[in-house]
């Protein structure tokens, strides 16, 4: 009997967001295993074994699932958003490759989702409809310094930046860094948003400047989009700004 | 009577990838607006109106849907993968910022859907599980030295890169260019991803090295993956490899 792990997308929290493939193979798990809060999004069913984590054990989360999965079990391991986007997909990777031969073995499928990023973007027009980067600001797996590195030539080469994990309790300085160093690069007003928990209950999206943004807004669920030169904000009567990046670039000197 | 205008994203093409969200909008418009095959895509409903149009029309077909919504009408307008990445939620902002005052009150939503570079990374493992841009090689709407200076800024940042637009009738000699160039930057053994129409019956996924990556292997509906140098590939007996970037960025000088 072979077993195999699907790695699922929930996308941004709502079942709106969840695609027919991702809710398939959750249907279709023995097992699952995540991060508890995303386990709490997924419907419970009758004879199928839940195995919460704690958000910082990814590594081991992932050697468990495989481990199940080699005995012979249908495993779903859950991530947030998209599981390739800083979340559980590497995670698994890294364990197929340091694991057992039989690990390689294994039926592994990946199933995308809805990350944070595009979630938040949708909100409020198109933040992302130029070139732009996805950067993680924790620095728990990587010196500091490449995550400067990577802000200023993000910013300098003129890619929208969408920020993941900002700030968190263990990480208390490094997000207003990245504010003061983006402000050397970028204009005052360049906008600047931050969101969380898009189609949940307590969804908060806002649209500030780079002169105004404080660190203090964020927390470790939202997700901080900063503008390139471009990006504009269209005032509406009645209705809530958008925000958007025009397709053809003008501005930016090479 | 207030009209409406939904922009929709409708994934990489197979209902597998449509969320539901995106799913209700299409049944719930009077009127579709969008390029002829991502239309195609959509099953008929009796009573609902298609505006089908060309791939280089994304201007005067925002302002059509714009100009029947506001006439009262639920119109959608469909992308393929994301409409906020390289698609319409971009030019239908356009059209609102520069269009009569009318445009911006209009109810104007955007459904996020599955963008081609989460496919193609979840079909093959996780090559963006860590920071990565998104860049598009199209020069008709910026100067190829633009995307000339990101391609550098990004590669020598290490950043992954994910590329939409590679190739076309009228650009043939950019995407060759651009591994030129990033040949300079990156070793000879840096993963390279070609994917192409995922989930559907054309479906091709293929894995090479920058050294081997021919230009002449895209074609304008491929999205294209460069690594960065920590990306890493697991060859798996039986199976294809798997692709991916670590959480963890210990190579990269800073």
């Amino acid at each position: 009997m072979t077993g195999k792990l699907v790695v699922i997308g929930l996308g941004p929290g709502d079942p709106r967001y969840l695609t027919p493939e991702a809710a398939d193979a959750l249907a279709a798990a023995e097992a699952l295993y995540g991060y508890g809060p995303y386990l709490d999004r997924v419907p419970p069913r009758a004879g199928q074994i839940r195995h919460p984590s704690d958000n910082r054990e990814e590594g081991a989360r992932a050697a468990a699932a495989l481990r199940h999965a080699a005995e012979g079990a249908n495993v779903a391991v859950v991530s947030g958003g998209d599981p390739g986007v800083f979340a559980m997909a590497a995670a698994i990777c890294e364990q197929i490759e340091s694991g057992p031969d039989a690990w390689r073995a294994l039926d592994v499928v990946f199933v995308p989702g809805i990350t944070a990023m595009l979630a938040v973007a949708a909100r409020i027009g198109a933040p992302l409809g130029h070139d732009f980067c996805a950067l993680s600001l924790s620095d728990n797996l990587k010196p500091w310094n490449i995550v400067a590195r990577r802000l200023d030539a993000a910013a300098d080469a003129g890619f929208v930046i969408a920020l993941y994990n900002p700030i968190s309790r263990a990480r208390p300085w490094q997000f207003g860094n990245a504010l003061e160093r983006l402000r050397r690069h970028l204009p005052e007003i360049t906008p600047v948003v931050f969101g969380r928990a898009v189609g949940r209950p307590d969804e908060r999206v806002n649209i500030t400047t780079l002169a105004e943004a404080d660190a203090a807004q964020a927390d470790m669920a939202t997700l901080v989009i900063i503008g390139s030169r471009e990006t504009r904000v269209i005032a509406r009567p009645g209705r809530p700004p958008l925000v958007y990046t025009p397709r053809a670039a003008a501005k930016v000197s090479a």
